[in-house]
């Protein structure tokens, strides 16, 4: 999908989305979900359901896209006053599904000042002349656990948010996305998938294909494997004697936003 | 060294610092530069001298401990208004010695607010319950060749510094140093470090000796020879028929500055 932000604003952003399901979820579109609104230079933010609600019957899509729903329907709450963070507690208290999602949500300003909270394992990258100069940090509570946004008492919550800022320019590009794109695509990928791609829609649709590519392949060494292995998980003795290792990618639903930062002069008005 | 700040302050740091030479420069002091101030809830700052201007006759210690000096007298400039990348700007422009050197520069705000601007390959890291939740990315154009700050026109200047922020609370860590610390200690090190050294001192001099230790292990897979190896640099082919491969730490000035988030009424006043 295509969306231009842009009217009467300093810097603004050009962004273009992909989603892919989990290829064994592909029928109810999967466990994330996204928004991205054009209020001041842009607003974008990525939720990923937590598959274990399925255990019990729990639909972890619901979770998800409702906290999403309900963080777009709150991008111009007055008492949200434009801070990501209390975007997530309002957005989290409004939320009635039962379920639980990581989160990330970040706010463009017109004078560049981009505001990021998360929680959870969603991530963003900011790209400038083909290096990254910002990541934000996964949290979790060990391997393949991460911070969430629960119903539930026992969960994380707004006050658990990493809260930080970085100042965009012009010609900037960022990367937002679920776990399913972190933890099957290096950052040297990222960057050299943009650097391919100059349309935001188009290095979207690549990163998130190139994402799908690694987490089928089995024999991809993924950052989520070599995560796994840093913690100590490995195949079984038996396999190592034979000479194998723990490979592979990951397997998830894969989201992706491109947002190109652009002046307001460089940006068509809205059709 | 101790320096503790915290008067009249909503959260402040609590700071220790450790400089540990590279070997063969241990007479000059080497050519990193630091400073630490209490104003506000405290100012932390690093440089690098780029040490390849000793090729040029010029002591490459001489740029990194001027601009230092000049953003130490600088932190409390009005024109500066407490932001880093302005204090870069006017201790560049104030430096008059020959040379180039890379630099970072936090800045934490009473109400936990730390901007962070920096230009090359220092870093800050800061962790929280164990965890690392915000990094900052090193700038190069190249393998090995950072963005600096120089005395010449064909340098960086503060309009290249990567900005950012992160929002602190109470027992947040960070640890803040030159590329000889980051070429050579892993972040999962860090923390379990910083776990084991609850005094700032202790941790800044733990961090700094076990970077040391890894630049002299010549056989240590150090984050340095990583990258080396992902930017295609190997040892020659037939030290790897011999079943070589590039390994070892990176001999480098190491220097470390550890600062722990306090609240105004758990720090001590200033002696």
């Amino acid at each position: 999908m295509y969306f231009w932000f842009g009217f009467r604003s300093e810097v603004s952003f050009c962004i273009g989305t992909h989603l892919i399901p989990h290829p064994n979820k592909v029928e109810r579109g999967g466990e994330d979900a996204f928004f991205v609104s054009n209020f001041k230079g842009g607003v974008i933010a990525v939720a990923d359901g937590v598959s274990g609600w399925a255990e019990q019957n729990v639909d972890p899509s619901l979770f998800s896209k409702e906290i999403m729903a309900n963080a777009s329907s709150l991008v111009g709450n007055l008492e949200v006053n434009y801070d990501p963070q209390i975007l997530i507690r309002k957005a989290h208290a409004a939320t009635c599904s039962k379920g639980s999602a990581t989160a990330i949500v970040a706010m463009l300003e017109r004078n560049g000042t981009m505001k990021v909270a998360s929680v959870g394992d969603c991530g963003l990258r900011v790209i400038r002349k083909g290096q990254i100069i910002f990541s934000t940090t996964p949290q979790e509570h060990y391997f393949d656990c991460p911070y969430q946004l629960s119903s539930e008492l026992v969960g994380q919550t707004y006050l658990d948010a990493v809260v930080s800022s970085v100042e965009l320019v012009e010609g900037d590009t960022i990367v937002m996305g679920s776990d399913g794109l972190f933890d099957n695509v290096f950052d040297g990928e990222i960057v050299s998938t943009l650097a391919a791609h100059s349309d935001v829609v188009e290095a979207a649709k690549a990163l998130a294909k190139l994402a799908s590519n690694h987490s089928l392949d089995s024999r991809f060494d993924s950052p989520y494997t070599i995560e796994a292995r840093s913690k100590g998980l490995d195949v079984p003795f038996w396999k190592k004697i034979l000479g194998m290792k723990l490979t592979g990618g990951k397997l998830d639903d894969i989201t992706v936003i491109v947002g190109q930062v652009v002046s307001s002069a460089a940006s068509p008005q809205p059709t």
